[in-house]
């Protein structure tokens, strides 16, 4: 047995450093993280219960060229490549696999061009969210996706996962905004996907395929974005309601009556309380469930007045708009915290995503807190709401065994209710491992099937991320 | 010789007859034609210069399960099966192949749900896009995509082209719309792709691979479609220009300046002077480009007022803003009026589709007319002018060889200047049967083997609308 251990010990060994003789034949030596202390801190993304491998090697390439030369050598010795952005991620999408190379497109982070005219950005994938958003506000466009994480996350990434954010309500998710895409496919070829017109429709759009794909069909290496003029600055108010059904009719109503905020969020009492007590931002205590609506429209103070009337229409017991522009961003800084707040409460915390349609948003809530209350357990839900997108952040102590167990018990039931009411496991999150088993339940066998022979026209070997989503 | 044309006749005649026989062990009698004379009228859609086949059976189911049937049957025998909606498509992509069933959804054309609250309409294949305009717009919603053919065109027909339309500029295409789709596979199995949900990413975005996919991958039996609140109606401006560059000049200024019109198009002095030969509608002749500019927001007035202001400042020596949402109405019946009246200078029309980044689209018009003047031919061009979409409408006798030689490469020519300014091959009509060959200069090699790969992924057999696409 123990000659078998040094065996497997010694091809491993072999193997990984001729993997990285032939990765040093097309990437300069700082491109090649190699000491198993550095490539272990690359096995993870932010998300909890994933498993991770350890990984044969830390690529960072700067060119599309070397990418190349990682997958063409991955594709020769066939080893398992993972593409990671700034691994900010909740579904483990971006977990290591054993053996694998880890392809981190953090240091391609050039803005290649900004369009005012055609409005578009070409951009490689290592741009963080924030910078590109802060290089277009000063050619007077916008990009809207704004994941919570658009100070760290990458459009690589954002592509990667399909992201979403706040401002999907009126915006829509990442893939609105890829026209277009130069990809590295496994074997090393690369492919042009898309265009950087306004329209076409050349084709199978393979450019959306790839955004959401987990990295799995392909290594995203640029990106043609569209872009939109700027808005005039966001107006909020802030609703209280006595309960989570009534800010949800409140939801419904603004949806209706064809009103198109900017953004529309809900906390409900857990997720208020832990806000105040990180950021002392004086939110009602009291509330059961807080809605906050926004307009960023040239008549946002009459559109704020409309949501007020049926907020109030609804029950809400206080409807308190936004003296001005200031105000209104630390509303939103206070939805902002919600996460790191609940965070805060409890050593560990598992985020989910599930969306319903918004006909369904209450029984989603009042069902998230049955189970709450079934398994003793503290869980903040804030929720794009406008979108009908939940997130129940379920608090547990990961030293605790039991409350562990009732944790990722309460997660799944949250998935199982999603499904009930109609609705999706993944709003903007993604599957990674994380979902894998409920993506097939989502999916149905027919689906599942489907999925996988996308996987295998792309990646016949298997090698591109192997074990997410399916 | 004679005995084996029997022999491949009797052959042809045998399968034909067993084909009808398993047909119609899941169809009623009433939907399935076999008459020569009357299939024959099903063989082709409204593009010029592709090639049809003579149809073996057309079907008009009624059900999903009879679709299933018929795929199930097509399958059994290897038939190939080509679908169909309203036919008013300008690529020949509903084109007839030989001894193939011709599957029309045209009696498909329930719509099942309109969701105020979830802004959704699920309906069957079949409905008429203006039907589901107005019945949408009952319900104060609105469902943005306009094909000139909305009156006559289908849903189906609409995702299977990925249609456009004059809202584009504001609203984008069809694939923006569609959230969901029930779609039967080759084999006849059912696949239901998407979600009812404002977001979601389980898995590989199946529902936009099939927008667009001309009927290739699968038949689209359902889908959920989202709409959008119901906007002011329409205010309208014209511009007159004496070059086309000029006004190109004024779209692009528009665009820069971070307006959104709802519709931003270009006549040319060919297409306005064929307009008011058709409908008396008293455009200005004198002009060489017309540009119309609409605006559907409730500050409609000084939107056009700051159009009108970038449209003098680029040299329009006219600008005419209409009274009111009548007044538009007409400018619009005027533009949408361009492809018939060109239709009715001469015996036959070639309409091009080449979109272009909108900073180039001054050189895609003056390249066009020059065109025009080596090959002395007679094309007007009306453009969504916002997207950088042109129509070159080539206008000729099909009766005079020479002329008809002419316009074909006049046709090419308009292609690969497209090409050559970074543009595509088509902004909304599709590839069908007449950009086969540009569709693999656009895409490149690897491009084209993913584009089949993905073909082979859902129709391993190559049965649904074989010699399409590529």
């Amino acid at each position: 047995m123990a000659d078998d251990v040094d065996e497997v010990d010694d091809g491993s060994r072999e193997l990984h450093e001729l993997l990285h003789e032939r990765l040093l034949e097309g990437l300069p030596p700082a491109a090649l993280l190699t000491d198993p202390q550095v490539t272990a801190s690359y096995a993870t993304d932010m998300a909890s219960f994933c498993a991770a491998g350890t990984p044969a090697a830390v690529v960072l390439p700067r060119t599309v060229e070397q990418v190349q030369h990682v997958l063409r050598t991955a594709h020769a010795l066939r080893v398992p490549v993972v593409p990671q952005g700034a691994r900010t991620g909740l579904s483990g999408a971006a977990n290591a696999s054993d053996g694998c190379i880890v392809l981190s497109l953090v240091k391609m982070d050039r803005i290649l061009e900004i369009d005012t005219v055609d409005r578009i950005a070409v951009v490689e994938p290592g741009v963080v969210n924030a910078v590109l958003s802060r290089a277009v506000a000063e050619r007077g466009l916008h990009y809207p996706p704004d994941p919570s994480s658009w100070e760290q996350c990458t459009i690589g990434g954002n592509i990667g996962t399909a992201a979403g954010g706040l401002c999907c309500v009126k915006y829509g998710v990442t893939a609105e905004y890829v026209l277009g895409l130069d990809v590295v496919l496994a074997d090393g070829r690369l492919l042009q996907t898309g265009r950087r017109t306004a329209k076409g429709v050349a084709g199978y759009d393979l450019t959306r395929l790839f955004v959401g794909s987990e990295g799995s069909l392909g290594v995203v290496v640029r990106a043609v974005l569209a872009l939109r003029p700027a808005p005039p600055r966001q107006l909020a108010l802030a609703a209280e309601f006595p309960s989570a059904a009534a800010a949800c009719a409140a939801v419904c109503a603004v949806m209706e009556a064809g009103l198109t905020p900017s953004l529309l969020e809900l906390m409900d009492r857990t997720t208020v309380r832990a806000v105040n007590a990180l950021g002392k931002m004086g939110l009602p205590e009291t509330t059961e469930a807080l809605l906050l609506a926004a307009f960023d429209t040239p008549h946002a103070p009459e559109d704020l007045a409309a949501v007020g009337a049926l907020c109030t229409a609804a029950g809400a017991s206080a409807v308190v708009p936004a003296e001005d522009a200031a105000e209104s961003e630390l509303l939103l800084q206070a939805r902002r915290m919600a996460l790191p707040a609940l965070e805060a409460l409890r050593p560990a915390t598992m985020i989910d995503d599930v969306c319903v349609p918004r006909t369904r948003l209450a029984e989603m809530l009042d069902g998230t807190a049955a189970i709450a209350r079934t398994h003793d357990l503290l869980i903040g839900v804030c929720a794009h709401a406008g979108d009908g997108n939940t997130h129940p952040i379920v608090c547990f102590d990961p030293a605790d065994e039991d409350e562990t167990r009732r944790a990722r018990a309460s997660f799944e039931e949250i998935m199982a209710l999603g499904l009930e009411l109609g609705g999706t496991i993944t709003g903007e999150h993604g599957v990674g491992v994380l979902k894998k088993e409920w993506l097939a339940r989502e999916l149905g066998p027919v689906g599942l099937e489907m999925q996988r022979a996308v996987k295998h026209a792309f990646d016949p070997e298997g090698l591109l991320n192997p074990g997410k989503l399916f």
